[in-house]
């Protein structure tokens, strides 16, 4: 049997003031830095033990990255970090509030720029300080690969030729393999490995912190998958992540 | 112009006990993160910044390259781990109290296993716990290449295979190379790229956490070294490692 297990980052210094984020690379805040001390016990506790680590570049996952192989003394392990895993575009609401938005573009407008599967918030201008082409860390990528902003459709797309091309054939070298990255990047992976359609993927919100564990057989079909925590630890956890964007 | 940057990492707590650590997987102490923390600092004050990384598979440097690298802001960068950068093995002395040691066998004894080039500690025995050959995270390793003991010759003999043939390698691709590692896995890369005399490298004693410049141009003829700090605090830090192992 064959696992993969994927983690979203724990809360960043602005999830903590309910900004929107994107690529902007905040760090942790101290509720973030426990919650993935918590993932890396519930990997222990279940005897999920990863042999190789993908994250993206973005340092609220990386860190999280790190404390989880710590708490598991497995630093040791190798790390491969992709731009491709970071989260979604957020273009021009990049740094705004997610409640002063809503309550000057409304909920439904917010809601469409945060869950419609084709929906872009406004792109960044080119000379824009926050537009990943002037940003030094990005400067071997093509530039027109690098979005000025990304619907969930856009940001899956990028997404997954990493996923298929680099992750894939790692797996089938290795038997447990460990991804923490963000909310949208890892949906992207989560509605391929579930087959999923776009309106179940919009309405799946992946709790922070906990562990994903999706079980394969040998030739990689699917058999279960399931979070490495209690159901209702689950289920309060999504339902917050879905709350929010609200006023 | 092109850099390579080496940092010894900070203080472990089997440092704070002054027992020999060798391969044993200990954690730094807070003076050893403020260490690391001061390393990033330094790097950041010159103006040097790296492309490229690469560590032991030992936490103390591993922890010291990612607090280095979040100092400045450069989480995203690729870090390579190998066995090979891992500090000298203290064969059965791993463990051992330096100055218990010491009172037992003799500062002789115990300078010729610390400083003489090639004079290895008694051996570990093959079902020994601490022998590599019974750690998981060897077990991809040809266990002829495993140490159970090390002279300053073996580790150095060990070391050098990986920058020779990964190290290199990358640092003619990109400017700037971080590597962060041990005090005597180090050594190894200064005799060579200083061509030091055996007895020369038994007597240069490499501070903690003050990164170690050396400069090439671009056929990577060395240029120049140097410490990034004040004269001083080198000397004062190069004294009190040379103590370390005294009654």
């Amino acid at each position: 049997m064959k696992k993969l297990v994927l983690i979203r980052h724990g809360q960043s210094e602005w999830n903590k003031l309910n900004l929107f984020t994107g690529w902007k690379d905040v760090d942790l805040t101290e509720q973030g830095i426990q919650e993935a001390v918590e993932g890396g016990k519930a990997l222990l506790e279940f005897g999920i033990k990863p042999e190789v680590c993908f994250t993206s570049y973005l340092k609220r996952a990386i860190k999280t990255l790190n404390i989880v192989l710590d708490t598991m003394n497995l630093d040791y392990l190798p790390v491969y970090k992709s731009w491709r895993l970071n989260e979604k575009h957020y273009g021009q609401l990049q740094g705004w509030n997610k409640k002063d938005t809503a309550t000057k573009y409304g909920d439904a407008q917010v809601e469409k720029w945060r869950r419609v599967f084709d929906c872009r918030p406004p792109a960044l201008e080119d000379n824009d300080e926050r537009n990943p082409k002037n940003d030094c860390r990005y400067k071997d990528i093509n530039p027109a690969d690098l979005p000025a902003t990304e619907s969930l459709e856009d940001c899956i797309a990028r997404c997954m030729p990493y996923f298929n091309e680099s992750i894939l054939p790692m797996f089938k070298q290795h038997d447990t393999v460990l991804i923490a990255a963000h909310g949208n990047s890892l949906r992207g992976i989560v509605m391929n490995l579930r087959k999923m359609s776009k309106e179940e993927i919009i309405k799946f919100n992946i709790p922070t912190g906990i562990p994903y564990l999706f079980t394969f057989d040998d030739d990689l079909n699917l058999l279960e998958h399931r979070f490495l925590a209690d159901e209702e630890t689950v289920k309060k956890l999504m339902e917050a992540v879905a709350n929010q964007g609200k006023k």
